[in-house]
């Protein structure tokens, strides 16, 4: 059994869901050190951070961002096999995690200890950032991390996170950019009364509707470099206690921005405040700031992931910034360039979630070809 | 203890909760066999039902409507004396039923005995119609009776319900029409999704937003004959399941219209629908017809209601067509002028429902005062 396929099994066999690491870190830290990576444990509330370096600050600095956290799997008679008991049917590996992303995590360490072994005197730095909360609030995970790397003035130059980004075939797909994500949740206030007498009552339905068609109707922008157009999606709505003869007082909306780099989060509530106050609604409205958008341009990291990925699966990858949202958008802001390359996510977050065996197995070489391009 | 007030006292204490009659009717019916009335009782799935006639029909049949059902009293708690148990404090009479309206019935009865002891040959033909289904789904109550009239060709000229119209002081309102009730159960499809995909979903609030924008803000008619404009109400909405990254696949909407004789039921549903469609929504809908309006219109039955009501309040009443809906949306229909003259309302459907025992002694000689107008 190949190195990234045992030491897979053994990341998936300990069950951390967010954000119990469940001694996921301690085992690849153990690696890491015994390969000569200095290693700094960051327990930060309830998460495990961990950030492993090799080399030296005066060339640049290459990150390997991953997290050993995974969703909960869910009913386990919804699995046809046990989802923290790794298990290999023809040619697929199953088990929570084996895609998004311990698979990647792996293959991260397994590259970076050849590389380190066959360059030990490799110009910058080398590094290696674990969390055990990506999955799930992400305010102690890499969020925070960050933080701490922005007051220790710690550069990174490039970024490159293992998550599942190939849609049909391994390297089919190179993440370039993530839209924003900003949500709200609104009350409406109006005045609860009974149907047979509206003139006493103020029915918050009503009063909303056109501010909220104002909103999804809007057309934000065209997109931007790449990135499909800001979108603004009402995902729940409620009002009422099920009686018909009541007019409501209250109306609650949640929705969420998806926002490319022409915006950012400060002036998108501006501007939805703005038109609901235009439409004259007595509102509260508190919103919750998910990560500003990020976008890489063309240069030497992505030259080289495109060359890479291009050798792997035999044509260009599509170059995306669609996709929901990653830890990259905290590393970003440190003024990293930061791409995505990782496994096929057609089975991430769901029952039998699993990676293709000879997937995995490549995906050492992947990473280890980035790495003898950006830092040997 | 006025002969009225013991009546009333005796149908609180009997709990009829809709639909359980708990004994009224035949406490009643048999004061009305004793004074020479023909009693009928129409017993219809669970409703009992009491039609009592005295009289010829080669004149004009009268019907005093009444319903010995009330509405549950909630917590005995929250009331200062047992809902069921008729209790006198500074002047009022308090349980469940007191103005809603088992005052109105016991006068009814009081009035009626007087009137035929006084006139045994009275003109045409008075009638006393019960139902212990007039709170609830009032489908066995009468309704049901209506029909069954319909097919007897039963004729009913005037008919006058004992609902609490008066507003502050007895007989300062007389209701002389109501307006119709119809409401809607809505279900707008749509494709769920989730909100970093907007392509690949059809966010159904998105879908609907301007066509029930339309639907609430459409000026339906400007009034009718002293009617309040026809009003729609949307009392509830609801869609998504709390996530705010998912885009939900179906969203549903209750509405309500109170609707004048400027509109039928099926007119409205047409209009509806016809507006749904107009915004290419694809919907289900379901609608319940509650009530069509009925309008009594300048007559001798509004005429000598006004006269005694003048009598009484020491000033005209208020002729109003508006509140809710009462069972002469079912009698109307038959061809009957119907009113609705009945005891303060300030307590109805609450705790400690009351009426005033001034009140409750003057309602048998303002019903004695209209029957003797119209049936003398
Ligand atoms: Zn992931
Ligand atoms: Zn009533």
């Amino acid at each position: 059994m190949s190195d990234v396929l045992e030491l897979t099994r053994a990341l998936i066999s300990r069950p951390s869901v967010t954000p119990d690491d469940a001694g996921c870190q301690a085992l690849l830290a153990a690696r890491l050190q015994a390969a000569g990576f200095a290693c700094e444990h960051l327990r930060l509330g309830e998460v495990d951070n961990l950030w492993a370096t090799h080399g030296t600050c005066d060339g640049p600095t290459l990150v390997l961002l991953g997290h050993t956290d995974v969703v909960p799997p869910g009913p386990r008679e919804a699995w046809h096999s046990d989802p923290f008991e790794p298990t290999l049917r023809d040619g697929l590996l199953y088990g929570r995690g084996a895609a998004d992303m311990k698979g990647s995590v792996a293959a991260f360490i397994v590259a970076a200890e050849r590389f380190v072994a066959e360059h030990p005197q490799h110009r910058g730095r080398l590094a290696v950032l674990l969390t055990s909360d990506e999955e799930g609030d992400a305010i102690d995970g890499v969020r925070r991390v960050a933080d701490i790397f922005r007051e220790r003035g710690e550069r990174i130059d490039w970024c490159i996170t293992g998550e599942p980004s190939s849609k049909a075939r391994l390297g089919d797909l190179l993440r370039v950019g993530r839209r924003g994500s900003l949500s709200a949740r609104l009350d409406v206030h109006g005045v609860q009364g009974h149907v047979a007498y509206p003139d006493k009552a103020r029915n918050p339905i009503h009063l909303a509707l056109a501010a909220l068609d104002a909103l999804a109707s809007r057309r934000w922008d065209e997109g931007y470099e790449g990135f499909p157009p800001t979108s603004l999606q009402i995902s729940n709505i409620h009002a009422g206690t099920g009686a018909n003869n009541v007019i409501p007082g209250e109306l609650e909306v949640l929705f969420n921005l998806r926002y490319n780099p022409h915006w950012n989060a400060d002036r998108l509530v501006a501007e939805c405040e703005g038109m609901l106050n235009a439409h004259g609604l007595s509102f509260d409205i508190r919103w919750h700031r998910s990560g500003e958008p990020f976008f890489t341009p063309e240069g030497p990291l992505r030259l080289a992931a495109r060359e890479v990925l291009a050798a792997f699966a035999g044509a260009d990858p599509e170059e995306s910034t669609g996709g929901g949202t990653s830890d990259a958008r905290f590393i970003a802001p440190l003024g990293a360039q930061c791409i995505e390359v990782g496994p096929v996510n057609a089975s991430i977050h769901q029952v039998d979630e699993h990676v293709a065996v000879a997937d995995l197995e490549a995906l050492p070489d992947l990473y280890g070809a980035l790495l003898e391009r950006l830092l040997a």
